[in-house]
């Protein structure tokens, strides 16, 4: 399994690599047998995004770079861009790395809602909390929506893995590294992924705050990054659309869509459902944060207990909210300003 | 690209056989070299449904046996049944069927929506029809939906083209053909090649009445078919699934699944979803076939000209409301009444 995670981490990297150089760090060299990549080393002062917000660390370009990263990746990747025969060939290779399909599968769609033997979260403090995510029967049922959109929906060719450690930053660099969950997936689940640990960043703020910082400013520089995160990509994404409206890609024929209203149309219908999708995936992500075998580092390095339950209740009473009513947000605003509500 | 059409149909043909032996003929030798396919002889008085629709022929256990055969193949084929792994590798050896995939993505969900040289349909009768079907903006919408949908969704393996010319039946027997299009895509399609083809019989039965059979109980036969026919598929499947509950199907784990109260949601939803997916699909393929390249003989053997084009008009402007509204019936009984409501 090692080995084979490395091959498609390879493919993945030269593939967005080829799409977006600005954001992928170029690899040099990969040798299967040994599984062994060389890379671009990604020099100081570069760090892990998820240490910098912990820190309180503000990156103005983040929100455009990844933005635009997401776009090119995802677009170019998609029937937008591409023929059914590119489409499918390129499918049928990474169905290969189904192993870790089977780890997300089971990490995030799965062990939060029945009893695991890793599962765990802040106790006694979230003991009925979790519990009430495993009775929760449409939470439940929403999530197994989300569970075969997962597995079944070859939309682009994802990261599959795009927290906020598997981003390393500088006040203006911006670099995605490790798509060893990598595959033809949901777009959102790669949106969904980067948007709710930012959110999970914000609720944990007011574990790190202290004297000297409240946080309150980071809290509203975060939330205004996750606003702009989205705002930024839907834009470049329907300005790829635009550009490419003539191209090979085989979704909507220039001869059928080719007039302004009905693109219009087709744009606002695809990057709405692309919205709800994010925010479901983004939901389940948070959710298998708190309560299910591997936790983040946001929440975890809050030293008093009774502070990070508090965070973490929060993040979780909203995730559960936004997983069961995605579809009923309209703009990224509004996501924010419910996140905002939750916050008390 | 004829060679290796007759590879994916004899893998379809034993993959279905091995689910469903009582309504798939036995495949007896295959020589790939040769794109040579033996298969048990469906003897007379077998004929091709089509061709007993037109005549007027009632077959008591069609819809019985159509419902058996879609479940048994749908059902098994899918997340509800197999591990990601299975799933995966299936739908990565079926991805190499792309050549038929394309024919289906133009023939049934382009060619319709732009002038295209092949495109034909009685004129002048629908002259203005056909204008309106390029230039309904809700409609292209609608289509671009499951044009994606029957790209990027491998939900399971599915016949493909699964018209009333694709099954040959007795009074007794049910046997389904030329799967030669098959791959992982939505089971909607399947089920609204079905339908939607049982509708276009529906439609063309005016222009076939005469003195001696007006051909209205017919009429409700073929209606109340198309309802038996959904209704025996959803009896099976929910049954299939009751059945393999604690199986190794990944979809919906026991031991969060298993609840009977989340049991009958989750099958609810799936299944009105599945509903929704069929009467889209199904009214594109209705659509195609007034429209576009390929007609039907049902339609195509009315000679009377003015006949003709009345019954072709009913049925597309049904199947255009159809497709736009598919999402408002919540029932087959509620489809069936708004087509008996189209024939006027
Ligand atoms: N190209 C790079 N340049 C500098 N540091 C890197 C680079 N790639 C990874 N790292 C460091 O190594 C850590 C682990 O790498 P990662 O690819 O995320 O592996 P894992 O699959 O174990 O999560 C990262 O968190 C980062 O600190
Ligand atoms: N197993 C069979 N037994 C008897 N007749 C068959 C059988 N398979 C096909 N046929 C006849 O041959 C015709 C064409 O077969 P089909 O598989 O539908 O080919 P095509 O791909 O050309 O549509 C059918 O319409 C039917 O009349
Ligand atoms: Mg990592
Ligand atoms: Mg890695
Ligand atoms: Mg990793
Ligand atoms: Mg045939
Ligand atoms: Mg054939």
């Amino acid at each position: 399994m090692t080995k084979e995670r490395a091959y498609f981490e390879v493919q993945a990297l030269k593939k967005h690599g080829s799409l977006c150089p600005e954001h992928v760090p170029e690899v040099y060299h990969f040798d299967r047998e040994m599984s062994l990549i060389g890379m671009r080393y990604l020099e100081p002062p570069h760090i892990i995004l998820r240490k910098g917000l912990i820190a309180g660390v503000k990156y103005p370009k983040l929100a455009e770079h990844m933005g635009e990263y997401m776009a090119q990746t995802l677009f170019k990747t998609s029937l937008l861009y591409n023929t059914t025969t590119e489409h499918k060939r390129a499918v049928a290779e990474f169905c290969g790395n189904v192993e870790l399909c089977r780890l997300t599968e089971q990490v995030v769609f799965s062990d939060p809602y029945h009893e695991a033997q890793y599962n765990r979260w802040t106790a006694p403090h979230l003991d009925s909390e979790a519990q009430e995510v495993k009775e929760d029967n449409i939470l439940k049922l929403e999530v197994a929506e989300l569970k075969l959109k997962f597995i079944e929906r070859a939309q682009a060719l994802i990261h599959g893995d795009l927290h906020t450690g598997s981003v390393m930053v500088t006040s203006d660099s911006t670099q995605v590294i490790d798509p060893e969950f990598g595959f033809y997936g949901p777009m959102g689940f790669d949106i969904g992924a980067f948007l709710g640990n930012l959110l999970l960043a914000f609720f944990s703020q007011d574990g790190h705050s202290d004297q000297k910082d409240d946080r309150k400013a980071y809290k509203e520089w975060i939330l205004s990054t996750t606003e702009s995160t989205w705002n930024f990509f839907q834009t470049k994404f329907t300005a790829l659309w635009d550009e490419n409206k003539d191209g090979a890609g085989e979704a909507y024929l220039p001869t059928i869509y080719n007039n302004p209203e009905l693109r219009q149309l087709t744009q606002n219908k695809y990057l709405l459902d692309l919205l709800h999708d994010s925010l479901g995936f983004g939901a389940a992500k948070m959710i298998r944060r708190i309560v299910g075998v591997a936790h983040v580092e946001d929440f975890e390095s809050i030293k008093d207990i009774d502070k990070r339950a508090d965070c973490e209740r929060q993040a979780l009473r909203f995730a559960r909210k936004l997983l069961k009513e995605s579809r009923t947000f309209n703009t990224i605003e509004e996501v924010v300003k419910a996140a905002k509500e939750f916050n008390i």
